[in-house]
């Protein structure tokens, strides 16, 4: 019998790091998963990633203690259970603007009466045991994306619903509909002030506070008090990695580089 | 039309830089033939690659200028086709460790009348122009790798096969070959000997020495001679580049560390 | 030219035995499809499968007269076009809840001007022939699921929608909305009442009665007069049917049984 | 940096003829790339291909400078930011029927403030380049189709939909709902009014106008005015090529032709 | 149960007209084998095609009464068994250049006494019926490929061995090692006088003369007495047939094409 | 950091029960390894399995502590090696005649000085752990198949090659070598003779006996000394299961059975 180790994380009030992945490919996701995160995230919204490559993914995060999560494409019960029924301890749901919308989001993750999902937790019986039916709706999280300008003034009615476990802040698309450069961090005040109000928002509520980011970001965020927190993303790892490898060669090679991507 | 670079880079007594390729993802491919290497790798022999993965890698690389190759899982002609037909510009052929042996490596990489591959270059006919038949022999580059204890006493007939383009060396056989433990580099003078031994040859004989390895052991390679060298591999980005993001992370988090596999 | 065997069955008030598949294989389709079932589902709900298994899974189910159907994940006429489009001769359409779910689905289940499906029946085409479109509104089976507590007390208003071919009861669904624990049968009278509710409205409306089970209560179920029974899935003919065959011999090897999952 | 070059086409008023890919296989995919297409579109409506396919046919087509188009299954923003994420320079939204259902396909495709696209071009990135955010709302197409009797009638306040960049006419869908069997063209009045309605529209709202067809109703369809023809699909080069090459053949042989599905 | 019609075909000295698949796909597996041909082959030596997707490819082929074949990689047992378990009728294997080679070939598809081949036709059992062991080495065809000048040469050692069903000319495999240009015909006395001399052999031998070509070439071999021709192929029925597409509309365009690859 | 249980059983001169996955699904894989199989054997020979679905299938049973072996198609050192390298703790080699292939297979599991296996643990060190290499040589299992007449002849000389772990006697391709009809038993002396040398000659070098077959034979060949014994496949439970299933609820329904395949 497993659990979701995010809720005892988050129990004792530590902060739970995550791996974000967008590469369809189980084994990545299965290095990904070894490399200590607590968490990793299968991004269906983002990543070139489908319901098909989900369920190897999962497979490949199995052998470790590494929670799986996903992002779904959208905030609908369908792809919802179906990746419930995958065995992803939980799901991350993006664009959630309004209390409506946090409360489909919530009846999408949970069994009657608490919710609408359907019966047939085909690979999740094996993942989590056969008792799985008995603790699901305790324990799947349910993590919803606030990332908006009008997401973070509604805040106070997205994370006063119950059943949102987490709140996740994506700062890119943030910024974008503050009028901003798409990016994992700003300095302006009405950037800077809607995370302040995502936080306390959390705190009174009692949600756990996430947001996106990278391992620069990321100790900023933890010492502002985010507790569920991005790290690293498998593109990144690759593209930007590979572009510090060559940096650090290729000026011995007498050629110049080839381009600069990243 | 396109060229196989590798050809004028080495013409020109410059070095190869490259990224290796074993998770089965043409999106990872894709990520990294961006990164800005000189060519790629995709590993057929130890990566989880297989000729039906082989096929969208390669288109995903074919957006970039990077040279495309295929590390094949052993010296028989029929995969080495294959692989020429999907459009690697050149196949890396593991423990050859005969002259016989690099015959047979090059005899499958050639038209008659110097060789016997056989003719149907599908895809290499969209990747390098329908003019592909005409200039296979004298592009497609046949890179035959040293790496046992054997072929180091041989590689002289080996180099002097004509048609073998480049040997690659594998430290971590060679090591293993020489009773010494897995890995990119030794101090040991059995093993420098040896990497000695086929860059002597290679000089004599005009072919280019190249070597596996990483960041750090490739400026040391390129300062010894040789001119085909690794630079990084996909997942080793991913999965040491996670876990320095974690170790960089995870003090601030108050936790302790999960794991510690890389 | 091929015809929907299901209605010349019901049509001679036969009933329908059905197999459910869950995994995302074309070969265990092909092999569940040649074991005499009527119909077999392709479960794109809760099975492990999405639409890029569906089709190859149907060109294996396509060498038998077994009828292929799917259980699409929502209520939505997109993806119950596509698997029409991939040659399922019917879908099973989830937690319809009330009339107006019951109109939706059948209209995406027909041409206009009965419905709004969209015309391209690609590989429906070669499946069932080239005159298809001349046939698929009166061929095509629209079977809408009733599973929860609040369908069946509407299941008067669901079951009299024309086009509504058949009714599937989900009895795993319908126990927890119920109360009881998911299972394909209980004894209490709520549940048999609303088996028995579901029953009379189709006989009422001359609509197939049907539901899902297991080899056990499928018997049960035809002798109640449901006419479209689900006898056996892929997925528990393996883990069950495992779990026997190593209870049969594991006593004979002195060590004990490693796990209990089913 | 890659630029769509459809607008410049169209700019030029200029006719942009396409490839439509219904065959879920990448390498169908580059060689219908390589044809010389100004464009080619991946159907994920009734092609037998999903955004798992969907991915390496993009990687397939981007060695070319065919612009790569998506046909989406339904009008919903997460399947079409999937679409444009990867890389897909446009999308074709089919089943517009009233103008709120082409502004919700423009939000779809643009960031705020114009739309609500959600930001994460993980793919668009490497295809188009690294400033793609900033060209995005300017270069991605927005193509909704008109194809149902109710949405000729309203072709005025769909095409008056500001970012609307074209319409793609159905006739097939279209003839059905004027209750015409589906084909690539009508000569009966109903039909033939429909698209000039259609093109008057699209005329006076400087929208291009596109139609669905073949090699020969192409030819037609710029005369008339179209500007976003559909020349040939892959599924019917193959199935009508393969039966004309036999027609060709089969009488040599003495024998009878086995079949005549096409 | 189901019969390789071939053999029938050629029991009545009948010609049999063969469709060539080379790309990895199950639906345009399936549009081929629907056109009309006698046959099939799924080419695993120049296709862009592996085990993985012979499968599906075969499931695809076999709601058709067209024979499904594969031509294998290289002349060795284990692939050859693999294809036949998987419900190829027959293989094809390239490169055969000796009376030792052509015994490997045949050896390979015969079960003992007759052969070598193993026992687990797994999918050949639902295809071919579950009597497929007792007809197996009765009714699989094993073709050898003549296509090389040396195997022209010793055409008469080859046919004569026992098992060789037909010999498959590669004309341009042939054309290279004869020092011609690889294409399906040439009219040098070189390269005639090696059809003649293979048709000489196999009239002696009882041995059914195949070759490779297209529409054109095929008419011209029925003449000359080949009864196993290839009439089209997958990709040049896409390629040069969406080639011919555009030209017949893009003079009407006013713009000029954008490429001539095929 | 995993062991490969099986030695620990045999150590003990315990038996262990197995489970065969011809099915490519990583899902039916998963299931199946949950069963309490001690081993799971991913059959690569007469499965419908490429290398490309082994990876994923090892991901689904490396959730669970059944050993995941895999029958390799050939005896070669690069498919043998890739299979390890992918995380099998060890391969069933077929056709096994004779001391030096069975010499050839022991090499091909070894790291120098011991074999000739090339060094590259890219799953299997994820899988087992970071100091797989140093317990590589002690851990895997290499597993030859006598099923021949002639391996069976000189079942002696194959056994005492040193590193052969255990022996598979596959009484199929025994059975047909014998001149019998292939089937998992024979009351033939000649047949139960050659299990008889077999065992014997296990005995006498302390090599583990193995043998394929059914839960019905499993008890037998337990009391005939085999240890490694095959308990079920998953094409057999499904096929057998499903036909089971139905002849139970068939009699139900009025109507007659559909087929009777197995």
């Amino acid at each position: 019998m497993r659990e979701n180790s995010l809720r005892a994380i988050w129990a004792q009030r530590g902060s739970a790091l995550g791996g974000w992945l967008t590469v369809p490919s189980a084994m990545s996701a299965e290095i990904m998963a070894h490399a200590g995160f607590d968490w990793v995230c299968v991004d269906m919204q983002h990543g070139m990633i489908d319901f098909s490559h989900l369920v190897p993914m999962l497979q490949g995060i199995s052998s470790t203690d590494t929670v799986p999560l996903a992002r779904v494409p959208r905030n609908e019960p369908g792809i919802i259970g179906k990746c419930l029924d995958a065995g992803a301890w939980g799901v991350i749901v993006p664009m959630v603007n309004s209390r409506e919308e946090a409360l489909e989001a919530v009846a999408a993750c949970r069994y009657a009466p608490q919710g609408i999902r359907s019966y047939g937790p085909l690979r999740a019986n094996y993942y989590a045991g056969f008792d799985y039916f008995t603790r699901a709706n305790g324990e799947v999280t349910c993590i919803v994306m606030v990332e908006t300008k009008i997401a973070v003034d509604r805040v106070e009615e997205i994370v006063s619903v119950p059943g949102v476990d987490a709140v996740y802040v994506g700062p890119a698309d943030l910024s974008v509909t503050l009028g901003l450069a798409p990016a994992p961090d700003h300095d302006e005040p009405i950037f800077t002030d809607a995370l302040d109000k995502v936080l306390d928002a959390c705190r009174r509520h009692d949600v756990v506070p996430g947001i996106a980011g990278n391992s620069e970001t990321a100790v900023k965020r933890l010492e502002q008090g985010f507790r569920f927190v991005e790290v690293a993303s498998d593109a990144r790892l690759l593209g930007i990695g590979a572009g510090l490898a060559l940096e650090h060669v290729r000026p011995r090679t007498g050629s110049e580089a080839k381009s600069a991507y990243l």
